[in-house]
């Protein structure tokens, strides 16, 4: 994915839960995103996206990556899995 | 949870896909668990038992996780976690 087109998407859709800089959530209960597994991150979000989970988080990450393509997911993988 | 109680469950139910000293992921597909928040460990692992995750590696979790109590699944959740 493009790492840079990922920031962009990171500090617009995602800060609200997670710190765009380091990718740390920011309740206990959200997922610190940054060094995580760029495949494991877009099939996370994907899994969101498909209503694969259900749990009691996915229905607030579900219409947070609603909009995503499959670009941006792409990207905004890449960008948090490149936060060491 | 019980760090020392879930470094024994790391080293033997989650070893296989991460390693129990870092947490990493031993594939690209497989997360980095080190260090990640515990409350939302504990709350994917038990979304993977419960069935609310049905993605691609849902199945081999789910089976992973299933001999997991809820006091082993809060113990294991906060050995990974506190793998800074």
């Amino acid at each position: 994915g493009d790492i840079a087109k990922g920031k962009t998407i990171a500090e617009t859709v995602c800060m609200a839960c997670h710190n765009p800089a380091t990718g740390e959530g920011n309740m206990d209960i959200y997922p610190n995103l940054g060094g995580q597994k760029e495949a494991y991150l877009k099939s996370s979000i994907k899994a969101y996206k498909d209503g694969q989970r259900t749990g009691p988080m996915a229905g607030i990450m579900k219409g947070m990556v609603a909009s995503l393509s499959d670009d941006d997911i792409a990207n905004v993988s890449a960008y948090f899995a490149s936060l060491k």
